[in-house]
């Protein structure tokens, strides 16, 4: 037996007790098992689990009673994110692309950012909402909005919906600050510290971080180009017991697939067996010509709810979003809803609705779809002329899910991109569990010559 | 012993097991004690918690699996902030004042309300906001807004505490979707379910909301008119471990008490000594003539952390809010904002940028101060002649604390006076502790002749 052994196995104990009072399972004050029973239950002997008690005392994690045991100390210990996943690699943080892409100057290329350039966006359509706004009654700019939000965007919003398939009366409609505040305010209604919750995988990577913030248990289901990998999908649902599936079936981000229906109606019905909720994040839908199939609306809101937004079409800086829930949530949701953020934001709401009753936004979003569906053609075909290749064609959105060149290391190739000005989106930053190393997510809006160029450079470099 | 003693033993068993399992203390999945084990623990007889079991079995709660004992079930529990307190009686419900506000029409008089009429708003200084900001760049209208805020309102916001004796750099300030949306962000940064979390007794109701939602153990410290009662401050963190207080220190809600500097010595000097973090809420700061002692001013914001907001002076409907920390506090506060809430609201920091650096907004708070100086003097006299009299003479902002006349229940009154068009803030809304019924809260500036007339109706036909 070597040296650093017991040292590994010390370690091992104390991750472990980490992570049951970071996960709330040993909440602050609480005792602790005694030596020999937690020695017994790990499988690891009594000196191991002394040493590492004695360690958390001296890190000042849990305090010692003599003669009544260990206890968690009361201490601060600030939940972080960044740290708080399995690998602490800065460069395939699910945080790390946010990060890179927010804070990135004008000089910075960021195919790796998830939204579309300011001159993407309707521009002239927020300016004529303001002046529109700025002449609205005096409740338009100084009060709370409603509980649920403002009655007419909800309005406009059902109608959007019905659109789409997905029937929901304004009443099961509330407006919040953002897509991702909508998606937190129900994991705070539907779940609790400790619960496990599907994701895809690939997924979101922002999903990752709010699920952590959370304190929730991820799995990842393979995702192929037509939806989850249903088998697995099946079993992991058995064997995992989750409460919540979380994904986009609009658009999938990254990969740009398109939920089939068969897939849909399957998942579906997984979820009815196993009493699963599922939140269909759907921010894309207005990229989309003609709509793919939404879970929220084969299964009518009964154990799916839909979140969508306004951001990445209208404005990122007009922060507004919604949930369309069944009826039976919406007093509980309206209740965190005040806890947390008190008042909605009516000028946001006001701003949105005058855009959106605008005939500007739809013929602004007519162009989009024709200018995007243009950029992932040619940017797909420079890309493949550098050997990255598209797992699946899109066909609809800004993403490109692509495969590197044999030999190429995604992580790897975004340090490098990054000491050069380029902002790329990893693939293991979308991976739970961390098998996308070869993969890349490319926003064709953002990928202009200058990038593909570098790329080009980067890659001869290896 | 009467047939019901059972069944009450009965009750107080599953309530003990349920409130484990909302507080995550007994995650999903997790087995329960032994019913043997249990009783023993409890003090209860095998038998009782036998039938308890049983009756969560057939809630769906728990599940028993034959041979291996009971396990926390994996259906979806929705956390339901107003029946998770101690009492779910409707008038008392920290939710209820602000959900009544909220959702009240024009034709309700609401003396109970937080905010001021939109009337007494400065709507002018909006209204010009929107106009400066609809002829700004393009990616003030289209994106997101920098990971701390807009750099412009964040060194607007710096100055502003600095004249208040709070010294925080710019980049010590984080702007945030909402002062209570700071609250929170805060919270999850430095709270894990199951913390206990000192608030004054009286508080801010939805400070209990919000942290219900943390699923926090609450414990309350009777406040004074110069702060909270030091002694019990000092034995109840001895007794009872928080890692946090929270308070506003300002202009106290609901008393409008003024912390005296010597009891804001000793606060900062009971937190060092037991490591206790604190949260200083100081959204009333445009209220106020001349500074009241701020504790992040005294602390030097090592262990104090403000917020702030311009709700309460500029608008409600433009929502945005700040917190100014240590620095070490702002990199996992940023990881937390954009798991939770993405991007920055830009459009919002813009108004409220363009709003404050006018002039027409100072002049604004200059009269209004003086506006409300008279109405508290005027609604106080006239409350006085309805025996309903105040508890302090606050020297700033909108609230009158004032015990009833002997025999009068506020929650009572509340509710005879909702069913009249009224909506008051009966005084256990704002006690943790349950002992202000004969306490009210009354706005000045929503508190006109009707409302005192009604008022007067309802006291003589007790």
């Amino acid at each position: 037996m070597s040296q650093t052994e017991p040292l590994t196995r010390i370690a091992s104990v104390m991750a472990t007790i980490r992570q049951r009072i970071e996960a709330g399972s040993l909440p602050v004050g609480s005792k602790l098992p005694s030596v020999r029973a937690f020695a017994g239950a790990i499988q690891s002997s009594v000196s191991t689990v002394v040493e590492a008690y004695n360690l958390l005392v001296a890190e000042g994690m849990i305090v010692s009673r003599p003669g009544s045991g260990f206890f968690v100390a009361p201490q601060v210990i600030p939940l972080k994110l960044s740290s708080a996943g399995p690998k602490a690699d800065r460069a395939i943080d699910p945080l790390w692309i946010s990060r890179q892409s927010l804070e990135a100057d004008d000089k910075v290329l960021k195919p790796g950012c998830g939204w579309l350039p300011a001159s993407w966006m309707p521009e002239q359509s927020v300016r004529k909402a303001l002046r529109t706004v700025s002449k609205a009654g005096v409740d338009s700019l100084s009060s709370y909005s409603s509980l649920l939000g403002l009655p007419a965007l909800r309005h406009l919003v059902s109608r959007r919906l019905s659109e789409k398939g997905v029937e929901a009366s304004p009443d099961q409609i509330i407006l919040t600050d953002s897509g991702t505040q909508a998606i937190d305010l129900l994991c705070r209604y539907l779940l609790k510290p400790g619960d496990t919750v599907l994701v895809d995988d690939p997924c979101y990577f922002n999903f990752q971080a709010l699920l952590r913030a959370h304190r929730i248990n991820m799995v990842g289901v393979r995702y192929t180009p037509t939806g989850p990998d249903i088998d697995a999908f099946a079993r992991i649902v058995v064997e995992t017991g989750p409460r919540l599936y979380i994904t986009n079936s609009g658009v999938h981000n990254p990969t740009g697939a398109i939920l089939a229906p068969a897939i849909a109606h399957r998942v579906l019905k997984i979820a009815d067996q196993h009493d699963l909720v599922i939140i269909e994040d759907d921010i894309f839908a207005d990229f989309e010509h003609t709509s793919a199939p939404r879970l929220a609306g084969f299964d009518g809101l009964d154990r799916v709810a839909q979140i969508g937004s306004f951001s990445k079409t209208l404005s990122a800086s007009v922060r507004c979003g919604f949930i369309a829930a069944r009826p039976e949530w919406i007093e509980g949701l309206i209740d965190l809803k005040i806890a947390t953020m008190f008042g909605g934001a009516r000028l946001n709401e006001e701003v949105v609705y005058a855009a959106l009753s605008d005939g500007g936004y739809r013929r602004h979003t007519d162009a989009l779809r024709v200018k995007l569906e243009r950029a992932r053609r040619d940017v797909g075909d420079r890309l493949r002329a550098l050997s990255i290749v598209q797992w699946t064609e899109p066909r609809a959105g800004m993403f490109l899910w692509c495969e590197l060149p044999e030999g190429a290391e995604s992580a790897d190739l975004t340090r490098k991109a990054l000491a050069s000005g380029i902002v790329l989106a990893p693939g293991n930053a979308f991976s739970v569990a961390q098998n996308a190393a070869s993969f890349m997510r490319f926003n064709v809006a953002q990928t202009d010559s200058r990038t593909i160029e570098k790329l080009s450079q980067l890659l001869r470099l290896r």
